[in-house]
């Protein structure tokens, strides 16, 4: 099943994506959020479907792509999780998975314009699966035990200021990686049956050019992995968020520009759906 | 004013300490939340104590006091910010505000059991004067604009793991304080008139022996200057929670053991209140 969230900000409907068909979901749920996800949300949008009884949303086309959940209680974010970005970004593979959060606040529609902010030069794009949690997950005994505990995936932009994240921060991230607007999400979360998400293409282009092309298949740590190593330091609650790091080809390399004002930046993962975000001046 | 939040996790009276007295706010407010603090809850809370009608609250005594903010839509921790903390630590005091977060599931109440995760050897201790954001604090023009962005302060416990923060961490700190209960909060917020926050005393004790003993005037980084620099990275919104650092005398120094079953921390603000967490086995 594919979700999403329609409408203004604040106010988006949440709906069923089934085919061509934009499913009204105000009738089960209020929100796809942590009740939802971790409830019997699925079952109940499962048993409504079967029984034909979900209006479609009228006018689906004319609104506004949301994020496809609600503001999550946590943004966790896997930093250094492909092999190559490691490298440009001046650093060796990790020994061990490297976490940092992101304000959940910074969560906003895959096609939102994106405010660069005032004083940023160094604004960078970042491709990324999102992991949404589905049960409470703490303290797993093994990886095979995370899916359990995944409500499905996202496509997430994982916005970063460089010199706010490296060059002024003492060296903890979060500084760099939190500004509003910095985390692009969806357009619509998939259940881990729609896609096999240990192995799917991600990529990035700025205006076009493409900057980054990769597969899930090339992360360090993977999606089971993370989910359980992560349930050892803390616990993972429904509607959390976890980006599970990018792939390599972003501006911190040297070999592309920064963004800037009336730049294009379009983001998309296979199974998961295509962002497209214009840039702006603050 | 003070307010608490009474009774049992997830279901908490808001309530407000009038002097010796304990006032029950739900006929003005839900809960001590974003909606309350970034709303007129505090002008309701006046004007309905000027007219005399909220009602004492029966048996408030005998309730448990949880953490006097529901769940923060995030949390935000200044590390470094005393020079000899920075020391006792191993690191020069910073040129830059250096911050990291913590997860808003953390947030327990001041005198909850506290749970040493499995695996840990290193839990330790850290006083802290806690910033409650009151009004969406965003690009401030400078620290003099903070003062009206704060709804008031709490006492804080920043736990950390050691190992987990630094020595399996990749260098990202997050990894090591976000422990399911690492972040006891309370008894009570304190609006900013309470106190002359700038310079109260912060001590802890484990066990009875005092540990740290310090006054926030020893800040590197102060309030005021704390709430405009973030603002400048990201937006604060009301609930954040933003705790301000922590004075030397914790484990990590080498000079006393980190925490173990059986362990009794008690930590105290000046005007803030004391809290006095049991430490068990997970």
């Amino acid at each position: 099943m594919r979700f999403a969230r329609l409408g203004d900000p604040g106010s988006e409907i949440p709906v069923l994506l089934d085919g061509g068909r934009t499913l009204d979901l105000r009738g089960v749920t209020r929100d796809v959020d942590a009740e939802f996800l971790g409830g019997d949300g699925l079952a109940r949008v499962r048993a409504a479907l079967e029984a034909g009884s979900i209006p479609e949303l009228d006018g689906a086309a004319e609104l506004r792509i949301g994020a496809p959940i609600a503001r999550p209680g946590a943004v966790y974010c896997i930093g250094m999780n492909y092999a190559a970005h490691a490298a440009e970004s001046g650093s060796a593979p990790p020994e061990h998975l490297v976490m940092f959060m992101k304000s959940p606040n910074t969560v906003i529609g895959p096609n939102d314009e994106v405010a660069i902010p005032r004083g940023s030069t160094k604004t960078d794009w970042e491709v990324e699966l999102g992991i949404v949690i589905g049960a409470r997950a703490s303290m797993l005994d093994s990886p095979a035990d995370a899916r359990a505990h995944i409500a499905g995936f996202v496509t997430a932009n994982d916005l970063s200021e460089r010199d706010w994240q490296l060059a002024v921060s003492g060296g903890q991230w979060s500084k760099g990686k939190s500004a509003p607007g910095f985390c692009p999400t969806g357009p619509w979360l998939a259940t881990p049956d729609e896609l096999d998400a240990d192995d799917v293409r991600l990529r990035s282009f700025v205006n076009g050019e493409r900057r980054q092309d990769s597969s899930t298949a090339d992360l360090i740590f993977g999606i089971d992995t993370i989910v359980w190593q992560l349930s050892q330091y803390l616990a993972l609650d429904p509607g959390d968020l976890v980006l599970t790091g990018t792939p390599e080809g972003v501006a911190l390399s040297g070999r592309f520009p920064y963004l800037g004002a009336g730049d294009v930046v379009e983001i998309e993962i296979d199974g998961l759906g295509r962002q497209r975000q214009r840039y702006v001046d603050a």
